[in-house]
């Protein structure tokens, strides 16, 4: 990937002498900026800008290790098949005209693919933007030259963003309003070839960078994505389009790309540590934060104090950190005392701290004078502060957040005020990294992100794409690489009591009588199910029977099945358990993510609420806690109006184990335990299906 | 209230010459924009600026209609006195020193309470920034004269803002920004006499506003609050401060303000038909929206029609139109037929509109025929527009806003590109009241704002403040009426009778004997309860039997509840109504918005997921069902899983004469039906305390 970030020398195919084309702007951003060799390749001209032109890439001198190709979309291939002779590793590829236009436009980069696979040149794009470096000034983009007027403010934060277009619109506003400093911004349009696993990988690495950002519609290799994120320390944020049904739609026409179950790319990118932005200024704003703050020790929730000129900002303030699921500070003596002293004698202490009477009877060093305490106050982990530039406080932030900065505590600075101040403000904020921002709900949920961040594993996390071991009985494992459709319910039940996982007590009869025996023996009341080859919905065409409670019903039973089953299936009695919380857990195979689990609750509310979580497989124990604390009513498993609490424990190894299933036999397509009953604390398989390929 | 928006003259008592205080800017404020008459008063200056200064508001000369007051508080009441004396209708307070600064302040503002009712005087204020007209360029404020050079755009939002210091911040904020015209912005302070329903009356007869924001902390008149938004047909959005636990109490030790309940706050602005805010900013941008769509017809939930050039963007687009509630709109033949024309061939058509493959075919008309199309689509009620000023749609947008305003289409503009064009397109955009904004979920959140809103009943619009009409039976009349806490389950439920909702049939009986006849007759198997006075947990303490199958039970249950209630209370038969859907109804009586109706379900999950509603008593028809569709789980009322369908219009007239119940007794302090029990879709109350006060 090194060619693309620190190239030696740039041979640039498609240079243009007219001012007006996208193959002029490239070459004069590169010679702005690029300090390597850059050789201009067009046979229409002799020189361009004082450089010499080349008919081909096969004529550039040494060095070259980067071809940027601006030509139409059909003299792509041989421009590319030129440069493997020319030996150049890798191309970035900024012409449109390929997937995203048709059938032609598909077979073309089709072609290109072959000649990847065929030759191992690395190709970006095609249908880019190309790169942005605005640490190294490489400007590999027929971005208008402006951008260095205007744009350009060498940053940390890095971006990779998939939609072409979008790139353009979005960089040039971010750069040119110079919100933001930005390390390198890449736009990867088609993804030939290099995709974001590949960017993210080097992102990870780059001493440049240290947050990123990543806009995608698809992530075609899920789990290496997860993969490089757990092993990433450096926060990473996502805006995933296509999440909603009519938003896969748009995404399906657009891309062609596969949107996947928008609930199961929201809990993997969690499960992967990974923050989810949800607009793109949002985006932006979180990575700033984040690249600012991304290792921030906190206790509990997080504790925050708020200072404020205003008692109203402070009440909104209170109202939202409660909203981002972080809690107010319980401010410490020593701080308590501090602000006694410079309060008036009527008003009490209390967070958020509303400084202005104290102003107002001290002059604006009381501000300063709270801002330090709460800084050096042990039960603070983070600030809210609002500053408002109307005068009183003058229009220096820098001193404030420099004892910030000496104390360890990040700041949040919610800036409002008159439009000279703000700007002064702002700039000053921008060169000196402090995070300043111009809506209170936005600073306090970029407080939330920093503080509630899964610190990242980092190097040497475990990977998803491991399996974990399962080792079957010889005739189990035979039914799972043979069989094919849907297993019956006892088939099902005795693989998952293989994997470990408790299932109700059971036995296939043959008779009546055997029926009525093996019920005596369970203990009335007893249910009797049919099973029946191919029948899933069983409750639905009258095949299972609850609360048997004799032998003699049982015998009846037996001869009732049958009859409904026309002689083709068998007879189940299994032990009628008592009524409890009803879970799901369930494993399906996304074609993403490949597979994940599912866990959720069962009854008729949940159905309704559709409260459930996904983890990707394998799960770590963690992972199976961290999806139970996911679903809104998780207050139901501590044990509801004096029922037992579930065991977490067995719980999540019942989840780390279907996970685990799903990885060993990649042809369990489906697995569905439902309903899992807590009897007495403890979760047991009541009924179960496994489902195969074909 | 006239005094305070068109005086013919003012004096300002603590006038200035020294330009450091707020007595001097008040003063040149006036001087700079109102036309009246302008009296400073101050004994210490015969001159201020030219004009002449008088001793006391009692020397002023006519024509004087307002009194601006900033002297310290404790010389505040002698000189609202002489402002009686002087017969000057009302005074604008802008002093600090009252009910915010403790005891003393509290009892000074008690003084001026006492003024007030006893004179007659209208009272602003204290310890506001009294009033900025933008229209009128009154500015009765004390707020830095730069105003006038930096902000002060004239437009129709007006606004109310409670905080003192917030409403400094924020209105320099948003003044000095030129993000939005103002018509009038109200800081309202102390309220020790006019409230925000004072200028909400105003607000909306003014013929200048077109839309009100207001920031409340505390709503101490919630149902004539009501009344007034339910009778305004202008739009009205409300930032409610304080609805977390954590903000409510940062709010008690602010204004002392009940914050009441934060669900039944929201739920009873909902009703009626105001927009809540969740942000400052965010606030703005939704009365500038609303002020310029007031009134849209749509269909459905309201069809939205996407134009972008890019992909990416549409994606992001369609997931936040779903967020919001709203739909993508089906595009007619026509419009697509137009599409197709300037779309390459390869490219469908669908929505959202991306419109940079035609923009590359035909040059940016394609983005205006495009944009044409939509304006005329009938199947289109609104248009979210992504404008990238990059260049190749040029930097005006003001042509395509004359088109879509030409068809009536309200259309809301994501707009980022290039600094400087950004902020020509802005300008543009303010001066026209285009609504731009820079962020796509903000855009599409103020399009649901606009496209969601309940249109305003207007003038005439029944107030809530009006009983319902109950009629009891003699003998229950005295119950409520005479009564004190608690009363049974049996006689609860002989008053929901009465009312006319469903009760299961019951008797209470007094002998064994009578038990098992009685039980006989309503059909075995029955419930028998204990009813024992003060007792309202009788689950809990083995009050309750249920499933009693035979008369001989009947006999023995009822001797065990006797002695279980050492033959103090009555013995309950009670049919057993079969298992069903499970409601909850209740009133509660808010100290802010009076007697509300509870509605929610019952049963474990809905304990845990708090899924209720809450209406402000009495409730119309058409209050009930939206009370039934405010819930999360609502499709269950539909008949989940093959139960029949709630009898909505059943369920509604219970809602509303619970309510009315509550209006017509006000000694009646809480109702609880619990549960309410859906059998073949009729709900009926099966358990039910009325508790009355003391």
């Amino acid at each position: 990937m090194r060619c693309f970030f620190d190239p030696k020398g740039v041979a640039l195919v498609g240079a243009s002498g007219n001012t007006m084309k996208g193959g002029y702007r490239i070459l004069k951003n590169l010679m702005t900026g690029f300090r390597g060799g850059i050789y201009p390749v067009n046979p229409a001209y002799q020189e361009i800008e004082g450089l010499t032109c080349y008919p081909s890439v096969l004529k550039v001198p040494d060095p070259v290790d980067l071809a940027i190709v601006f030509v139409p979309g059909p003299l792509v291939p041989r421009v590319i098949r030129e440069c493997v002779e020319r030996r150049i590793p890798g191309a970035m590829i900024e012409s449109a005209g390929f997937a995203e236009t048709g059938e032609e436009g598909k077979a073309l980069q089709e072609e290109l693919k072959q000649i990847c696979r065929e030759t191992g040149i690395r190709l970006w794009g095609p249908n880019c933007m190309g790169l942005v470096d605005a640490v190294r000034k490489h400007v590999f983009s027929f971005v208008m030259e402006k951008i260095w007027a205007q744009g350009i403010i060498a940053g940390n934060v890095s971006l990779v963003v998939q939609s072409g277009f979008l790139s353009a619109g979005f960089l040039i506003d971010i750069m040119s309003h110079g919100s933001m400093g930005i390390s390198k911004a890449c736009s990867i349009g088609n993804k030939v070839d290099v995709d974001e696993c590949d960017l993210l990988e080097y992102l990870i690495r780059d001493p440049d960078t240290g947050a990123i950002g990543l806009y995608l519609e698809s992530i075609p290799n899920g789990r290496r994505f997860m993969d490089l994120c757990r092993s990433s320390r450096k926060p990473i944020v996502v805006l995933k389009g296509g999440k909603s049904a009519i938003g896969a739609q748009a995404a399906m026409s657009h891309t062609a790309s596969l949107a996947g179950n928008g609930a199961l790319v929201r809990d993997a990118l969690a499960q992967a540590g990974v923050v989810e932005a949800g607009d793109f200024n949002q985006m932006m704003d979180m990575c700033k934060a984040l690249a600012r703050f991304p290792e921030v020790s906190k206790k509990g929730r997080g504790r925050v104090a708020v200072l404020t000129p205003s008692g109203g900002a402070g009440i909104v303030s209170a109202d939202f950190v409660d909203q981002v699921g972080l809690e107010l500070a319980d401010l410490s003596q020593t701080t308590r005392d501090i602000l006694t002293r410079i309060y008036p004698q009527w008003m009490p202490v209390s967070n958020p701290i509303d400084v202005w009477p104290a102003v107002e009877l001290n002059g604006s060093e009381a501000y300063l004078t709270a801002f330090k305490a709460i800084c050096a106050d042990p039960n603070v982990d983070a600030i809210l502060a609002h500053f408002f530039a109307v005068g009183f406080l003058g229009e220096d932030i820098s001193p404030l957040a420099e004892v910030a900065r000496a104390a360890g505590k990040p700041v949040f600075w919610w800036l409002m005020g008159w439009r000279e101040m703000v700007s002064t403000i702002q700039k000053t904020a921008q060169e000196q990294g402090i995070p300043v921002f111009r809506e209170l709900y936005r600073a306090t949920e970029c407080m939330a992100a920093v503080l509630k961040r899964k610190r990242g594993v980092g190097p040497g996390a475990p990977n998803v794409s491991v399996s974990g071991a399962i080792e079957l009985p010889k005739e189990l494992d035979r039914v799972l690489r043979g069989e094919r459709g849907s297993l019956d319910e006892h088939l099902s039940k005795r693989i998952l009591a293989a994997c470990g996982i408790a299932v109700v007590e059971e036995k296939v009869v043959s008779s009546g009588d055997e029926a009525a025996k093996v019920a005596s023996n369970l203990g009335f009341p007893v249910v009797m199910k049919g099973l029946c080859p191919g029948e899933i919905h069983k409750t639905d065409v009258g095949l299972v029977r609850l609360g048997i409670g004799s032998a003699e019903d049982a015998v009846q039973e037996f001869q009732v099945l049958k009859g409904r089953m026309e002689g083709r299936g068998a007879v189940l009695v299994q032990r009628q358990i008592q009524e409890g919380l009803e879970l799901i857990v369930g494993l399906v195979r996304d074609p993403q993510f490949g597979p994940a689990v599912m866990f959720g609750f069962g009854g008729v509310m949940a159905e309704v609420l559709k409260d459930s979580a996904f983890g990707v497989a394998p799960l770590s124990t963690s992972d199976a806690l961290g999806l139970m604390d996911r679903l809104r009513a998780k207050e139901l498993l501590d044990g509801f109006r004096g029922a037992k609490a579930v065991d977490r424990e067995a719980l999540s190894r019942i989840l780390v184990r279907v996970g685990e299933l799903g990885c060993a036999y990649p042809r369990v397509r489906e697995i569905d335990i439902n309903p899992l009953i807590v009897e007495g604390g403890r979760p047991v398989a009541v009924d179960a299906s496994v489902i195969l390929e074909g």
